[in-house]
């Protein structure tokens, strides 16, 4: 099977543990088996791969998440980088593009389009299966799951079947309705659209070549800033005459706001959270070290980040964006492909962070114009390359770098250090890279 | 006037802004003409001062609290230091020597005691001066100030008195009734006894040498630790026949929990806070320096320290203690007479903390047997010793110092460090101090 993942989002709705570069698929939020979190990606990842275990994965997304989804799934995965938001037609494209030019994929080969963000159980990926083998079949061009509605939501688009059989054609789409409107649709047999479909690969192929002009993946790539915005509903799905859709009635749960996120939590709080037994219907998410104490509290989610702190009614957490959106907060913790930063302090003319590598793993071979950086090893082993030279490292070594002076570290154990940064007009953006000899 | 402030309480009722070291009374809550925020302590020894110029301001209080009351109030201000907790009367019985024998204070001047943390306006200092030159007359060996009951409170002691003219005799004294009792109470025209009195020093040093064996403040210092802990009520004011109170009928709060705390405060938010427009009566003390957002609470106090986050029902914050005491939380923050720290990260073998030294301080001359430390000056300019060796220092400059080694830092300017300790078993208690040659 290969599946593309579609993962989007700039995080705001789940502040301050998602932010503009950690989107909320990265929060580690779910319990796993042997008691450790993973993220709703890594969830994601880890079900495809037990529902197939040859499945190739592909994700679709922007640059700023490609270090969190190294971080989190390794290197195995496919990682088709959009070079900037062009809505769901191009992004489909480009990943197909990429999965035929760059993977090898045959073009008669089906592929599955998901959201990387839905809530589910296992028997979501086994009707995924049943997708791919129905596009295979080719009696249609396009195959969309339909989700049973389990209410009348205003928030999905609804999907009409010819008849209620397990595989049906479309009769017609329908926009978000409002709720009156949604009864009446389910009354008819109408299914939630939740984004899910399945084609053979040639066919996106072959209309991303009528619509678009391009030569092979790396030709599009180039182009992809000049592209229409446009979505693949709109360029695609509506204009398509030979459309099925097959039904599915498990468990699909959109965790898109703190009220929902936290019905799919096992725990009431994840963290250093105490509670008191006044305390009824409360969430806390805290991903500091130090305790978060709640009393006398009812429907109220707490989630405490380096970013800030959000304390919010459940119900009121989904009108969170307009606030978010006016908080012009620094990035405070980062996760790399290489490991991971948190800023610990910030004056005017310094910044502190501690930096956590991963075993193995180094930094890019990178230099600052406008500051200098000591480093200061608190725990494990590596060496560290500073204008050419090596030098071993371990805890209690101190390197100090001037502004100019080229330098990186790699890990032999995991390894932390305090990095101190000190100049006027400290920039994210100010960072050359360079090819370490 | 000379007035002794009794300064205790661990403060865990206002946690995370108050810790073991930090008691409420330090908390920066208050804001004043200027637009700054004073404490409980500054604005008592400021309310003072206005009132009388001339005032001789003494603190009695615990050596933990030192440090924050020179960082607070200056170096001007008496301490009497109780080299532990013995209760009020021998609290006061000391800090009497102490007037007596280290500031000179004649035996036939009259002392006032009072608690620092009352929230009072001016008229509470010129009742003070009144109780003082009362208590100067001769009438009585104690004169008492009755406050006026706004409600009948189940929380004070109450004092009844013979007649109801501005000075009287006292009939009795009642401890702490129920609500009717306190209703009845009233009716009699009881007031309530806020624990602030006035007495010619010689009475109180006379009682205490009846009471305790001891030459004079030296020798009472030295044998602080042996003495039995007894109140002052129990011991002195409950076997007076001679006593009188006067009557004082301004505002007088005793701002002991959140809920009584955030009445006091002018804005419904101090520090980085954004709240939406549905929330009703919610406070928010945010101490960091990343915002807090809260959407759709009623009644709730939101306080964020470098200790912890507190969000709670502002009735229910009364029953904070009991949830406090079980958090073993290292102290993140403190004041120091030269400044104070901020722990910025805490791992297995090491804690970096932002220092700051305020213009003209420094530390003490000391020395660690198990950590090194690293110095980084990240703002300022002043000198380093080091082994005896005086180095100048600003910003960029890194000073390594191993374990044993003797150091200090003295700043010129506001000076800036951070600094990382690396060992195991680091702790508080691992410091030798030394005299710098």
């Amino acid at each position: 099977m290969n599946i593309i993942l579609l993962s989007g989002g700039s995080g705001k709705r789940l502040w301050p543990l998602s932010n503009d570069i950690r989107s909320k698929q990265f929060i580690k939020i779910f319990k796993t088996k042997d008691g450790q979190y993973e993220s709703m990606v890594q969830r994601v990842y880890r079900q495809i791969l037990d529902a197939d275990p040859e499945a190739t994965v592909t994700i679709a997304t922007s640059r700023t998440q490609v270090s969190s989804i190294h971080n989190q799934l390794g290197d195995k995965v496919g990682i088709s980088v959009e070079p900037c938001r062009k809505d769901t037609f191009p992004a489909i494209a480009l990943a197909t593009a990429y999965l035929h030019d760059v993977q090898g994929i045959p073009g008669d080969e089906t592929v599955v389009v998901c959201p990387v963000d839905p809530y589910v159980e296992q028997d979501y990926f086994e009707a995924i299966k049943n997708l791919s083998a129905q596009a295979a079949k080719g009696t249609a061009n396009l195959v969309l799951m339909g989700i049973e509605p389990t209410y009348p939501s205003e928030k999905y688009g609804y999907i009409i079947p010819e008849n209620d059989s397990a595989v049906s054609p479309v009769s017609t789409f329908k926009e978000k309705p409002d709720m009156e409107t949604a009864r009446e649709y389910i009354r008819q047999g109408a299914l939630w659209n939740g984004g899910v479909f399945a084609y053979k690969l040639d066919y996106v192929l072959d209309k991303a070549h009528q619509l678009m002009d391009f030569t092979d993946y790396k030709d599009l790539f180039a182009k992809y800033e000049t592209l229409d915005k446009i979505s693949f509903d709109y360029a695609v799905v509506e204009k398509e005459p030979a459309i099925e859709v097959t039904r599915f009635s498990g468990q699909w749960k959109d965790l898109g706001t703190w009220n929902t996120l936290t019905e799919a939590m096992e725990d009431s709080s994840i963290g250093n959270a105490i509670m008191d037994e006044s305390c009824a219907n409360v969430h806390v998410i805290n991903d500091l070290d130090v305790p978060v104490l709640a009393m006398g509290l009812r429907d109220v989610v707490i989630s405490a980040s380096p970013e800030g702190i959000l304390v919010s009614d459940k119900g009121q957490s989904s009108y969170i964006k307009p606030f978010v959106d006016k908080i012009d907060q620094r990035i405070m913790f980062a996760e790399k492909s290489w490991g991971n930063f948190r800023v610990l302090d910030v004056e005017e003319e310094s910044i502190t962070m501690k930096v956590t590598l991963n075993a193995g793993h180094g930094m890019n071979y990178h230099s600052h114009k406008n500051r200098d950086e000591v480093w200061h090893v608190i725990s494990g082993k590596g060496r560290a390359v500073v204008d050419g030279l090596n030098q071993e490292i371990e805890a209690g070594h101190v390197i100090t770098m001037k502004a100019g002076c080229r330098h990186t570290v790699i890990a032999e154990t995991e390894l932390k250090l305090i990095e101190v940064q000190l100049g006027r007009d400290i920039s994210v953006h100010d960072k050359e890279k360079h090819v370490l000899g």
